[in-house]
């Protein structure tokens, strides 16, 4: 449970990624590398933006971004970050309380693909999400596809990278934090469950859900209805309509009724 | 409003995607072909699921699965399946009658990614939507790509491809369909907002959301509390949490307490 050193520095590239990330000021953009020629108006409305933020601009070939990027998708923008660095357990179990909120943790086990990471990461910040849980093995990190996926979220949230999940959810119920795994069949239906105490959602990767031992370490499980003949969504998906849900459970806490 | 004639013919590949076809039954695999060595054991469940099934089966070198695909993500499985056709919006229409439901369409105003199309249909089959309309120009069709990520459910929910969106939703409006358009901002919390009747969820693309003529074309607008400092959600996870939300309202309203 100690931190982690960070491994990677992924720069963020594409146009929205990166206007999203000078906008939301999260941090730490170390320089914007932008196509020397043929730049349109969206380009040149970030060029203002990071002008006026003071940040280091530099003028590259398409080829040169690409090299940068490690991508050919960057749509002429590429920025340096500071590192990604991943949080420990012990950060994220502190943030509920400085809040004065309900625990709200996603812990996610062996997703893959790096956009359906990012993906999810930008659901958990939408939805006020205080942490999110990978293991080290046999799952995506805060790479630089996820970071764009991200859209600025991987900046915004903090994930903490942990060897063995199952020992992240028995630590998390001695915090009195229930484990509520998602299944593709079996579970509770969400909106007949009580998700307004100290949570965190466990959800698997995009092959074969959650793996056996994770399920059975989780206090309860929920599942979507699926209405379809297909057996289940996509993770990202899963993971936003719970969110959702959760959040709608907590604001009618908060403020029973608005309309 | 005519029948559009099919424009192309997207092969199908990867595992996942294939097995999920084969399985659904959801029609009109006319080959499925699979690399000559080197299968593990999913291959191996797939093929023997093709043969029982009685579906035609060729071997094929690695290069030769990429060029049917269009695609080097094939995973050593490209099914060749029955043209995808777009329905009409007259087509669609006439599927909540026959099933004795209050209507259920998406619309997609200029979604471009086609993993985003297929996530979307995805959620779309599994949510019981009767059918999507995408407009013809700057939009993605059902591509190869599309159908990939929509993991089958681009053979089962209809799809109709329209000129003009406007004209759509006052199509769907004279028909009594409420036209319900999705924001960043501004709209009311769709918690709050009974979703019960006849209804028509629009989406807006990846960039710039819906389209203002799109927008003041909807009855109403309803969006998604963001508790975060980004601004919007990837669309297919806005799409998730909409249709689950109206799957939930409905759900009640038939069955007011299932615990």
């Amino acid at each position: 449970m100690t931190r982690e050193p960070p491994e990677e520095r992924p720069p963020l590239f594409g146009r929205n990624p990166v206007l999203e990330l000078l906008r939301t000021g999260s941090r730490r953009v170390e320089e914007i590398a932008v196509i020397s020629e043929g730049r349109g108006p969206a380009l040149l409305e970030l060029l203002s933006l990071a002008k006026r933020l003071g940040v280091k601009i530099s003028y590259r070939t398409r080829d040169q971004l690409t090299a940068m990027a490690g991508d050919a998708h960057h749509q002429g923008v590429v920025a340096r970050v500071a590192e990604v660095s991943y949080a420990s357990l012990g950060d994220l179990l502190e943030i509920p309380a400085s809040r004065g909120q309900a625990a709200f943790f996603l812990a996610l086990d062996q997703v893959q693909d790096p956009r359906n990471l990012g993906a999810v990461l930008r659901t958990a910040e939408a939805t006020g999400v205080h942490g999110v849980v990978v293991p080290k093995h046999r799952a995506v990190g805060l790479t630089a596809s996820a970071a764009k996926s991200a859209m600025g979220a991987a900046e915004l949230v903090p994930v903490a990278r942990e060897a063995n999940l199952v020992n992240v959810l028995e630590v998390l119920k001695k915090e009195g934090v229930w484990t509520m795994g998602a299944a593709p069949t079996g579970g509770k239906l969400p909106w007949e469950t009580d998700l307004t105490g100290p949570l965190c959602l466990v959800l698997g990767g995009e092959g074969e859900g959650l793996r056996p031992l994770v399920a059975r370490s989780c206090d309860f499980v929920v599942s979507l209805p699926m209405r379809g003949r297909l057996e289940s969504l996509n993770i990202s998906a899963a993971a936003a309509v719970l969110c959702y849900e959760v959040l709608r459970q907590r604001a009618g806490r908060k403020n029973p009724r608005r309309s």
